[in-house]
């Protein structure tokens, strides 16, 4: 494993503290327990907007803290859900009247863990599961994973709750979201994680997993590695089948990297699925292409497509103040 | 080789089509011959950012183009100098009366393609050399390359130039910039180039190849790879031999993945280097991390300590609109 670490054990402590002073202007970092949170508390009685989960993926979430998106963000060990008490912890410090909307991507822990802080938390609270991942059929028996769709999930309901929507609206707005988003991904590499020491699967030269989630975990099935064109039919497909866009439909597409793919790759990705789209009359009214939604160093990526109608839209280009997502303010 | 692509001659084109049809709001791609440009015009009479580069080293310098950056970028094939008429045309296209500035890294292809396009190029023009990589001697033949630290010059000359700062002042603070930047990196894999197909060098899994460019060759020295806290004394050691920041001396710290680099790694790195400094009393007040100036699919990081005035901070905060680099507008 050929990773810059001192130990295992201290990684993500050091990496914390390496995000909250590199952020210092829009971040503050609670070590007991661990969450991090915006700096400029949020007006009396806006609604309180958290998430979390295994750490690994950054940006996501300690990268979507900050103004117009989420008030604090709770990270976990790698690829493991942060714990009630780090939920509970961050939702004291920044509920401010208005209640607390956690945001939790569909994994068992983090399912598990968000519900027992929803209980012992003493204020109005709802939760928003986000489980974008198409490359598992709507009826999987714990449901579809939430993968970078999570992000969209989270800067839609963080614009609203900025404007003053209630806890009601903004739980409403951010099942819509995660109703209109799917997403599907694609692997060339596995993942090495610090705890275990190798990839967390073999693959050759020659094969891609199609349909993997964002935890190194093998996909839905390994094919022969083919062309961009044919790799990005195969998502796009998926995903389409799902979203089914009428025409003239407006559409925020997202490509989203595992952590080790090239941004000329991510370019070249979305120039192929904005092209499937528009031959079938979509308009890619909103792009976002980067890693955001990462793997550690998965070579490897998603598409994400949004139907968002202008009332989304409008919420996604209102001003965003975070580490990785930055416009209009 | 893994890859997204279809075939290596279209990766490229494909792949800028891709950041065009991303970015359409901020920039526009010209096909023939090759240059991005920013598509709201400057005003008349502002002095005109080029830069250019072989590809491969993204967002550098296409998702650095936009208000308050540069006015165009050339992009070569990977690792390969543009050509004097993709300048030539990129100068033609946004120059407004102001003269042309060229900011180059010192690459002997580059320096020349760039030289030829100032002789053929019908106004004012200079160029802005920037060679920041001190883990080559200062006295080495074809001097220091040109490294992380060039985005840095291309932020602040860009806000200078959006001020209104003429040709000539545009070119000293260039200077300025470049020297009181220094950078070094270190990898612990080799990049694979596409059209050679395998990674450029070979290196053991116990090993890291210190003060490596951005070109997938090989470092400086070979050495027994080692724990985080070792590497960043290592880097920031040669850095700090080179600027000598003064107590007190503000600083912009910047951390940047050349491409396969975790983040949460990233944020590790830049919590040592930063100790390191503070330690001497130097301010850190600015910084930034993130995959900015990439080496593809390399694994590694650099460091890059920048001394900037309060002058040289002003313009750095000033707003920048572009792909990769977006705040205050």
């Amino acid at each position: 494993m050929k990773k810059f670490i001192n130990s295992i054990d201290t990684l993500l402590d050091e990496s914390l503290l390496g995000f909250a002073k590199a952020h210092a202007d829009i971040i503050q970092f609670n070590a007991q327990p661990h969450f991090v949170r915006r700096i400029n508390p949020p007006k009396s009685g806006k609604v309180a907007l958290i998430s979390g989960g295994g750490s690994g993926h950054e940006p996501l979430h300690t990268g979507f803290v900050g103004a117009g998106m989420l008030d604090a963000a709770c990270p976990g060990q790698i690829f493991t859900s942060p714990t009630p008490d780090q939920m509970l912890a961050a939702a004291q410090a920044v509920e401010s009247g208005g209640g607390v909307l956690f945001i939790v991507k569909n994994y068992a822990g983090d399912v598990m863990n968000f519900e027992i802080a929803a209980e012992l938390l003493d204020c109005p609270n709802a939760s928003v599961l986000v489980s974008d991942d198409v490359s598992l059929p709507k009826a999987h028996s714990t449901g579809r994973r939430g993968v970078a769709g999570t992000l969209i999930v989270e800067k839609i309901i963080g614009a609203a709750a900025e404007k003053g929507a209630d806890l009601a609206t903004c739980k409403k707005l951010g099942d819509k979201v995660n109703n209109v988003t799917a997403s599907m991904g694609v692997a060339l590499s596995s993942c090495t994680v610090p705890a275990l020491g190798r990839p967390t699967f073999d693959i050759s030269d020659t094969e891609m997993e199609m349909g993997v989630g964002i935890h190194g975990e093998r996909g839905h099935e390994t094919l022969p590695l083919t062309s961009a064109t044919e790799i990005v039919e195969h998502l796009t497909g998926m995903i389409d089948d799902e979203i089914k866009p009428e025409k003239h439909q407006p559409v925020l597409l997202h490509v989203n990297g595992f952590g080790a793919t090239p941004l000329m790759e991510l370019y070249l990705i979305y120039d192929l699925a904005a092209q499937y789209w528009e031959r079938r009359g979509i308009t890619i009214a909103r792009s976002l292409v980067g890693n955001y939604t990462t793997s550690i160093d998965m070579a490897g990526c998603s598409i994400t497509l949004s139907a968002l109608d202008e009332e989304l839209l409008e919420l996604w280009d209102a001003p965003v103040h975070t580490a990785a997502l930055r416009w209009g303010c």
